[in-house]
């Protein structure tokens, strides 16, 4: 038998997830040229496509003057962390561990990254509050809903902690939110946002709920802010993509979305419970979070675990994992201790890999 | 008779071009979900589309390393400027007058932007021979054909000149060449890079040939340098939109090009027409360029002429002008004597418009 490859590497979609949407996708692009060509082909506003603004002023119940869609979420994080931090020495507090991404975009604009543990319902509100004697953090990003890479999600409790303190202490929140409309189980908790708008930035993505290659992501914060983004994007790259902005407006108009979401969470739910099972089985000594949603699991491999060049060993039977020490700021992510987090995306791997992955895994530690 | 709206501002494709082009998109945007979805929907490689890459290394004689295709040639200018400047204290030689907005991005990334006068056949190489004497340039961004604002070309002769002192005293050329295939009259030069493809970054775009609102530029450079820019935009925007290059590489190769580029020529040839005529006429004692193509022509105004807030008073009757002073390197932008610097950008206006316009214009000075 040939060694397996199995991936657990990025958290993104399977194929035959975007196959099947493609021709979706492929008729709301006509729509969008044969009725307003020339709203998507020239120029265009960097604040992004008017009708999908509206639609998401809506939905978040703001001023379409509160929001910007830009290409891609990490674009639009990137301009927050450029205009929040801006090469000042910013102290930013993140979950820890955190989606790699973001924390090396806040370093990049020079902030200094300081993590709080993620307990099995959300960030540590004690320890944050304890920080907060000490610092004073420009903002704290978080992912409330089945958080990258652990997959906790932050419960009412801690939500309403979290804001108080804001209130307390004048940072700002960043809650990042592609995930939360891929809930499998449970209920659905109140945005951050709904509790506190005038501390929250939130943003999100339609990368995982259409497909990652549209590159719309938005942001909805205060007036001001959207406007100090705009012109930072404007600078950057004078005006965005706005065909794929207007083809997610026409696929939410054209009532594409209820379907394209069940459809998601049908797939994902099986994924999620196969990785469930595979970790308890296999991993019966890693510490791990509950886990209701989303695109991923993690866990932090037991203390007797054998982690030396792990990485390395899977890869060469096949098996793909990304170092765990990503997910954390530097220099901490340099530590040994950081090498026994490893993260498992579930979303484009199939339950039979799932099992076998993990198995192949437990065989290696 | 109403007050007309006739607008001399931005540089774009009139509305008539893009709605002419939208159904040639359109389907090749559907081609491009029919035969590889996941290639275009999935998360991408920051260097671009491999096929669009592969056509340009061809057409520019290049191995595909050299390629880099990103979401807008402004994306682009942008990231080679933090890539090459990076907030060092850097010399950085333009065209005087040249690109607003290469202008901004090069003081915002923290270079000493140094303006070469424009000439009737380009940049002055015995000024640039001058200047170097004194200064160590890291770059000198130059427009050579049809140059934006002015309309200048460079000639061979200068060409060779500005080759030839890079070579002498070890600068980078960066030419942007996005107006070079709409040339009206005249015979096509060589590119810098052809006359000396080491010290030449070329950048250029599909805005003007295609449709702005597809953000498809690119840049043609040493491999190292394309490694850098892509990791630049990695981390700025994750990954770029893909559709839209894959589009392009389609319309290429089904052919599309040659039509639509004869299609231009003929539209703006009667335009560029027009406006020479009008400036001859209306504005007989204003400075202006020999122009063969692109989109633009511009003018000094006479030393005699009224420019006191002329931006406003022509506003005011309808004239939409841009305030001249833009296209020099503040503080230069900022004296009086730019206020006497008009760009006409001849792309969107009909030839009626343009007699309008400089006619009204000549009733305002």
């Amino acid at each position: 038998m040939a060694a397996p490859t199995i991936s657990f590497t990025r958290g993104v979609p399977p194929d035959e997830v975007l196959e099947a949407v493609a021709p979706l996708i492929a008729d709301c692009l006509r729509e969008v040229l044969a009725t307003n060509p020339k709203q998507v082909l020239q120029y265009g506003l960097q604040s992004g496509h008017p009708k999908l603004r509206l639609i998401l002023a809506e939905q978040y119940r703001v001023d379409a003057s509160q929001v910007i869609v830009g290409n891609g979420s990490l674009q639009l994080l990137n301009a927050l962390a450029a205009t929040l931090i801006e090469n000042r020495r910013e102290t930013v507090f993140i979950e820890l561990p955190s989606y790699d991404r973001a924390i090396e975009t806040f370093q990049r604009w020079g902030a200094d990254v300081i993590g709080i543990p993620v307990e099995d319902d959300g960030i540590s509100t004690d320890i944050l509050a304890e920080k907060l004697q000490k610092y004073h953090p420009r903002f704290v990003y978080v992912i409330p809903d089945f958080q990258n890479p652990t997959g906790a999600t932050m419960s009412l409790t801690k939500r309403h902690a979290l804001v108080g303190l804001a209130r307390e202490h004048h940072f700002i929140i960043i809650e990042d939110i592609p995930y939360r409309q891929l809930r499998y189980r449970g209920e659905e908790l109140p945005m951050l946002r709904e509790l506190s708008p005038d501390y929250v930035v939130t943003i999100s993505s339609y990368s995982k709920l259409i497909a990652p290659g549209l590159r719309v992501g938005y942001a909805i914060a205060e007036p001001d802010l959207i406007h100090r983004l705009t012109s930072h994007l404007e600078k950057n790259c004078l005006s965005p993509v706005l065909i794929t902005q207007a083809a997610v407006a026409r696929f939410i108009d054209n009532w594409l979305m209820p379907d394209q979401i069940a459809g998601l969470r049908l797939l994902y739910t099986s994924r999620m419970q196969a990785m469930q099972e595979a970790i308890a089985e296999y991993l019966p000594d890693a510490r791990t979070w509950p886990t209701d949603g989303g695109f991923f699991m993690s866990v932090y491999l037991p203390q007797e675990a054998d982690v030396t060049g792990l990485v390395d060993r899977a890869a060469q039977k096949g098996l793909h994992l990304t170092q765990g020490s990503g997910f954390f700021p530097a220099p901490l992510g340099s530590l040994r201790q950081f090498a026994g987090f490893v993260r498992f995306p579930f979303s484009a791997v199939s339950v039979e890999q799932i099992h076998e992955g993990i198995s192949l895994l437990a065989t290696l530690i």
